[in-house]
């Protein structure tokens, strides 16, 4: 067992988490003061997009899958195991999301495209670091292309 | 507080963590049967990459860094905030990084590009999603670009 302690909160955005159309959606991250020192994100403005992670608190316990299902009960699209697809209701429900980095005021980070609702704790922010992206060529199946033609 | 039950364990590789040179390395990550039932990886094979999302348990935490240093303890490179920069010193130690998948075996991951040491617990597998990368023009400082020149 792992003690995490989340280090700031998602402010503003949805109250609810919906499937799609998250892009245009702007949050504020609160970083907490008794976790990080306002220091802690000097430089951060350099960087256009930030990776954000987050505890998806509001999905219950006993609704996680762990085993395969159809995505979003789409029973057109093929059952895929839980870590095969990006579903809320995963083991740890952790969610890793590179978002718009619109400004930074001390420990207040504005936001665009976050897929996280009012009062989510963030575990994690990292700069969006272009030499992170997938080596080689990239390859997924076509039903998660059609899942996320509106996602955004 | 979070709880947070690892679902798996890097096997191979590396065993202590080394500032660059990860691309190459090939790693196992062995799903823990308690967490995760083997239909849970049904369908990763369709994705060339997978996000595993990892804890750095051997980072000591009063080593954590909660403002600002010079990355690397590099002086010709800004003191940046801690998250500004890709350590592993930052607070709750959680690391985020997209793999090659090169093979899946059940609740047998193998892998490559994976920088996290043999015996690292396991958090979460994503798969990689094309629509999930960067939306709009990407910017980050220089220094970055030169820390990331040998990292794979």
């Amino acid at each position: 067992m792992i003690d995490i302690v989340p280090i700031g909160t998602v402010r503003g955005g949805r109250t609810e988490a919906e499937d799609d159309a998250w892009g245009t959606i702007e949050t504020d991250i609160v970083l907490d003061a008794a976790r990080v020192r306002p220091e802690s994100t000097v430089g951060l403005a350099d960087y256009s997009h930030v990776v954000v992670v987050f505890h998806m608190h509001k999905v219950a316990e006993v609704s996680v899958e762990t085993g395969a299902r159809h995505p979003r009960e789409r029973t057109d699209w093929p059952k895929s195991g839980i870590l095969a697809q990006p579903a809320r209701s995963r083991p740890n429900r952790i969610g890793v999301t590179t978002v718009e980095l619109l400004s930074v005021d001390g420990l207040k980070l504005r936001v665009r495209g976050l897929d996280a609702i009012d009062g989510t704790p963030v575990l994690d922010i990292k700069p969006y670091i272009s030499g992170f992206a997938p080596r080689g060529t990239i390859r997924e199946p076509n039903w998660v292309k059609e899942l996320m033609a509106r996602y955004w």
